[in-house]
């Protein structure tokens, strides 16, 4: 019987790169975060593998939404040496299988791609739902590829185009500006993260770092905050203080985030209470009424499987079969 | 950077099944069980979904052995009503990643074969570091592939020939016996389980039973149980009295029997305590003087990633590049 084995379908990256331009990735993650917060996912824990030398990690998310043809299985890598190497540092792949028979059913070798542009359009997601309405500049703090799809995607979302950019490193900062200048940016380096988050409502954060870069004295009212980069526990982007200053606090997944990413740190500081955080697909069917523009808020994004399942859906379907 | 990805080897099901005749798959177990509980490996929990219409499984084990060149993601899915629809119940595929990069090196689209036959060969070790010197019987419960393979891979470990195996389907029970006996052996169909395992110094259990299928009064001294079934909370094929009467007690992994099989359940009940159960891994350097030939074992298998890594490599190894 097991001979009789339907069809894998393997896509490759430069499909899915031909696929991207008619793919609605915002429209696709504001539905995998409404059906997660909906509760109609089933989403194990994240399971993660680390290593030493060369150091590396390796995040399993797999995961099912209630009445979909596919689950999915996503693998995403992330080795910070592989530049010298002439290798992009993430990479992974992306497995949808059968719901109804446990089959395999496509492979999409994105190297790391779906889940370079789920994340973004997940910021966008969170800037359309939680920055405010007047904004009038943008900073970014990194250098990478997040850096830079983080500004495309909130193209969609916000008409402003004056952006800060600060990284660790001058020349990346750099070549990140003029990337970013490229898609329509007027893009200023900064010398540290407290200058380029100072006069921003949307601040977006994508290093890995392993200490906060902005603390609660760096953010003035009337700013939203994204931090998508910490999504383990040894990274930490925003320090603890500026959750006690913010007023509003959102997750893409609160059960994860209190285990990963900066809430957890700052549930561990006690800065946060865990009732104060809020999830972002419960603000897509009803949305946050901003109380009054001076108002912080912060998402914190570690990335769910429903992303993975929804934006691997929509390049299948923009492919055809 | 990142299109210059390094190629993804796709090994078809056909090329897995023509390479496995050379490839040494007891050998592998006992390495993979050796390393894991050496701590040499880095197996994050196993990620589970659960699905209710029409009802299945997927289980996600994760894994690197300290070293290794690879890491490997394995996805192994169960749905009962597949053979219905001409379908194995069985399927999954097995992924590696180069473990200095990150980036997938190989898609082993193996639809369920090398669990089925990790799991089979790991049978065949746990047989022959924990059965008696003397087996005059092998007793099989279940009828699926497992119940076949499990016989199979006892080839290597032992020269009995005389199998009783028992199913919940007398039909099936038929049909496995008749391709059990093709294998050289000779086989007799009984009517229960208690039945089957009368006179059996080797007893394996290969169902997905909901409830135990044989207990301490059904078990006489001398004999080995392997229990290969029960891989998830809801499933159960000892019953937590035989973990009282068992002389020894080993999981592939201490830490995941715990949650999961049967010595969970025996754990909950009372009748083993923690501190009895030994590792498969130990006694592979260090093999267990059995005290009597009328000591009762248990070997419970749920299976770890190391073993989904070693046959995977063993498998690559064999087809060559």
């Amino acid at each position: 019987m097991a001979n009789a084995s339907p069809q894998v379908r393997i896509v490759t990256r430069d499909e899915i790169v031909a696929a991207l331009p008619s793919v609605d990735a915002v429209a696709a993650m504001e539905r995998a975060f409404a059906r997660y917060s909906a509760g109609a996912a089933s989403v194990p824990p994240v399971a993660e593998i680390l290593f030493d030398d060369p150091p590396g990690e390796a995040h399993i998310k797999a995961g099912h939404i209630s009445g979909d043809p596919f689950f999915a299985v996503k693998v995403a890598t992330g080795f910070y040496r592989n530049p010298s190497r002439g290798l992009a540092s993430s990479s992974g792949l992306v497995t949808l299988f059968d719901a109804s028979t446990g089959y395999p059913s496509a492979i999409l070798l994105d190297y790391g791609l779906l889940t370079d542009i789920r994340t973004a359009a997940a910021g966008a997601v969170a800037a359309k739902y939680l920055a405010p309405a007047a904004v009038r500049r943008i900073a970014i703090l990194g250098s990478g590829t997040q850096a830079r799809l983080q500004a495309r995607y909130l193209l969609q979302v916000t008409t402003c185009r004056a952006l800060s950019l600060w990284a660790r490193d001058d020349q990346s900062a750099a070549r990140a500006a003029s990337d970013i200048a490229a898609h329509g940016f007027d893009v200023e380096v900064s010398t540290s993260p407290a200058e380029a988050v100072r006069g921003a409502q949307i601040v977006v954060t994508t290093t890995p770092s392993p200490s906060p870069l902005i603390a609660a004295r760096d953010i003035a009212p009337g700013t939203h905050i994204t931090a998508v980069g910490a999504d383990s526990e040894g990274k930490q982007e925003l320090a603890a203080d500026l959750f006690a200053k913010a007023d509003i606090v959102a997750a893409d997944s609160v059960t994860q985030a209190a285990l990963r990413g900066d809430i957890s740190h700052a549930l561990r500081a006690g800065t946060l209470e865990p009732q104060r955080i809020l999830e972002l697909g419960d603000l897509i069917d009803a949305p946050l009424a901003r109380k009054s523009s001076a108002q912080i808020s912060i998402a914190d994004l570690t990335g769910v499987a429903t992303q993975d399942i929804e934006i691997a859906k929509a390049v299948l379907a923009a492919i055809g079969t």
